[in-house]
């Protein structure tokens, strides 16, 4: 198998792009949560859609599965390749297309950065919204894949709500063009269906984004506060407040004092819990939200509030959010980052529950989040040359997900569920829904070849689609 | 099979909730788009989620067709009755269940009318964005069925931007919850899959809705330009300009007379198009557009421009607009009201189009529009007496949509599919999409029970069906 797969990528690839030898795979062999490694029979890195289109001919032809891949900076495995498939690498699909000032679209291939999009929009005072911290990195197509978010989604939304439409290819290479350049289109939203699918539907390989008008003026409200839960009563105050934040973020103590260290922002490290509540607009509108909410963290009994002056004071406030990440990881040898969303009304008790946990598992915790979506990202510190404490880590994690589950939330804010998360898809579903997310599967990807074992549970259809008609008997499993 | 059907639902239902009198069901026979007429087996009104669950298990073991129906305002005929079928009528369903200000969320039973989300939800300070013309009437659900936008959705985006989570139930009465209260969530996106899927689906049962803070304040600047292609290049400047209007509507000569007979709001008789721009937000943000705006407009040639004065001066301005329809409806015995979306760039070309067919097929037309998101409302003026008129006007807007469709747009922009367009989807897709279409179909209703005959065609599957899996095979067509 392994051979005919090779000689026949062999002809529709330069040899450049094909790498078999482990070592050379090495780089590819996990995505950001590097708790998960494999290696993949071929890593492959097309040049052209065509070439895309081919691979996955092949690949549907020798029932070989396919797992895409982007820029590799995803959190939960989703890019972990499959040892007995190819991992298909999109990197080199990079063109901006086509900028289109007067519909505010951009047209781009997947590879292309999220970051790129907005720097080749700049000139037309356009830039796009969705802003995950990977940004300079990450691609497009791995932000449609996983539908990221980033610090300004409260006010901006998700990529599902900032793409007009893609065109992807199936498991069996047939091209489809989803959504419209319209505002809506008929038939089913395939594209908000394939928007957060993890590469189990289809491979992206084209997106037009919609762009928004670069704003006036942005500026940072930073606050410390004593209590979890006054800081906590501030995220809603300003919410009942009827202001939209750009953003709205809460860092506990350890991630403060770990980030001050880091880059000295000005944070103060005496704080239980900080704010940096964005707000963005024109200069007038900014001017009133920015006092509005000074006088409200007062109000609520803030210890320190300060305003950015410029926007070289707003990026060094924001610096301090932005590397938490490798500053938190500076405090242990390795760290487990959760993705649980919750109700913004359970910040304070789930924060409290977070932190008996810790003690329970004796494992620190340091939490950097999203609180005006409520979407919380634990990092548990721990050691992972320690079995002991990867065995901790995985379980602390795991009770992190069950808690948010259980008061309403769910499994992940925008990290998505790749491996890591595939075993507690049932404690948020009930199984008349996870047999509906295998009927859509089906409804995609017959043969299950994209991205097996990924994303959702796959329990109990095998034998059944052994008994499938002809337009999905190709390639029984 | 009728005899069974009735005795089988009176065990369930009270008397008065089911109309088998064809007289008592006229009402019924159709929604807002008359062309289209049936009558049911029955029509069934229940007066709780048990019961909606008990009528569609009756029907999924009968084999007897489904089609919903919420306030009867859809402009497709999605809610037209099925001759062998129920017609499911959700208005019992009409209650709020909760407001949570803290969340900004409403969660609401489907009959609930649009604006009552609004009216409750404002002694919080909030509303919810959405809001089609018909808004008084129409019900949450059925603009969940259709993906209903408004003259707002330029900013505001349509039904899928504004809700978070829904229960439904499927064909066969599983219940499903869709979504989260979390920003994302984990699986496929299926609840903006079921968003404008026009009960083909499943039915909802329960929707929650993302609520907005009210704008501080909201002021429409109006103009009137002496050629169509003066105000289409008015509509980009304001694009170009980074300003996103809360809407930006255009009107051309033939429906302004009608709207100011209609309603004296002043608008400027002599005007080929007038454009009516609002601009909503802090009290200084909205002053700052609005001085852009008329500056803009100015520059462009407008031959009138107002801006207003007052809320009351505000109303009186949109009223024109939003009684176009009755206003047109007056210049001729009946209407046609098309639907299609096109690029911003293409509405001159488009206009001047439209204006050609019109006198190819010697009918007038009058345009009433959302020129920011360049959705068309061609109001076709015909007599339905005439069986001739009555071909002509079918064609003539039959020519609207492939135009639309030609010029990169799509078939529809908020009214969905229905009957009414159901034969031109393969002019906007691929036959590979279509089969795609028909593959989500057969994962939520494989007995082809929902809806039949409307939203998206069923070309070739029906052999295909009979040889499926047990889980499947209840009820082959």
């Amino acid at each position: 198998m392994s051979t005919q797969l090779l000689h026949r990528l062999r002809q529709c690839l330069a040899a450049e792009c094909i790498i078999e030898e482990p070592e050379s795979q090495r780089p590819y062999e996990c995505d950001a949560l590097t708790l998960y490694r494999d290696l993949p029979l071929a890593v492959v890195l097309p040049q052209s859609v065509a070439q895309v289109q081919q691979v996955l001919k092949i690949c549907h032809e020798l029932n070989v599965p396919v797992v895409a891949r982007g820029a590799g900076t995803g959190l939960c495995a989703g890019a972990m390749p499959h040892a007995d498939g190819i991992l298909l690498v999109l990197s080199k699909l990079d063109r901006i297309l086509d900028i289109d000032p007067l519909a505010r679209t951009a047209r781009v291939q997947p590879g292309v950065s999220n970051l790129s999009i907005s720097e080749a929009a700049a000139r037309h005072g356009l830039y796009y919204a969705p802003d995950p911290s990977s940004q300079v990195a990450c691609s497009i197509g791995g932000n449609v894949a996983e539908n990221s978010g980033g610090v300004h989604c409260l006010k901006y939304g998700l990529t599902v709500h900032n793409i007009l439409s893609m065109n992807v290819l199936t498991a069996a290479g047939e091209e489809l063009t989803l959504g419209s350049l319209g505002l809506d289109s008929p038939g089913y939203d395939l594209m908000a269906l394939f928007t957060g699918s993890e590469g189990l539907l289809g491979i992206v390989t084209e997106v037009t984004v919609r762009l928004l008008p670069t704003p006036e003026i942005a500026q940072v409200v930073m606050a410390g506060f004593d209590s979890i839960s006054a800081a906590g009563d501030a995220v809603g105050a300003v919410i009942a407040a009827g202001i939209i934040p750009a953003g709205l973020e809460m860092m506990d103590r350890l991630a403060i004092q770990a980030a001050e260290d880091f880059c000295q922002a000005g944070y103060p490290r005496d704080a239980a819990a900080i704010l940096l509540c964005e707000m963005d607009g024109t200069r007038e509108e900014v001017a009133q939200h920015v006092d509005a909410v000074v006088q409200l963290f007062a109000q609520l009994g803030a210890t320190s509030i300060t305003v950015s002056r410029d926007e070289r004071h707003r990026a060094l406030l924001w610096k301090g959010r932005k590397s938490a990440f490798p500053a938190v990881g500076r405090l242990a040898p390795d760290y487990y980052c959760m993705d649980g969303t919750i109700p913004r009304g359970q910040v304070t008790y789930v924060l409290n529950e977070i932190y008996r946990l810790s003690e329970h598992y004796t494992l620190p915790v340091a939490n950097v989040f999203h609180a005006g979506d409520g979407n919380l990202h634990p990092l548990i510190l721990f050691d992972a040359s320690d079995p002991l404490q990867v065995r901790k880590a995985e379980a602390f994690g795991g009770d992190i997900l069950d808690l948010s589950v259980r008061v309403g939330g769910c499994l992940t804010g925008e990290h998505g569920v790749g491996v890591e998360k595939l075993r507690k898809m049932s404690s948020q579903f009930r199984p008349e829904e996870l047999a509906q997310f295998e009927d859509i599967k089906h409804a995609f990807d017959p043969g299950l070849n994209l991205n097996p074992g990924k994303g959702i549970p796959i329990l109990k259809r095998c034998q059944e689609y052994r008994a499938l008609p002809a337009r999905h008997q190709h390639h029984p499993t």
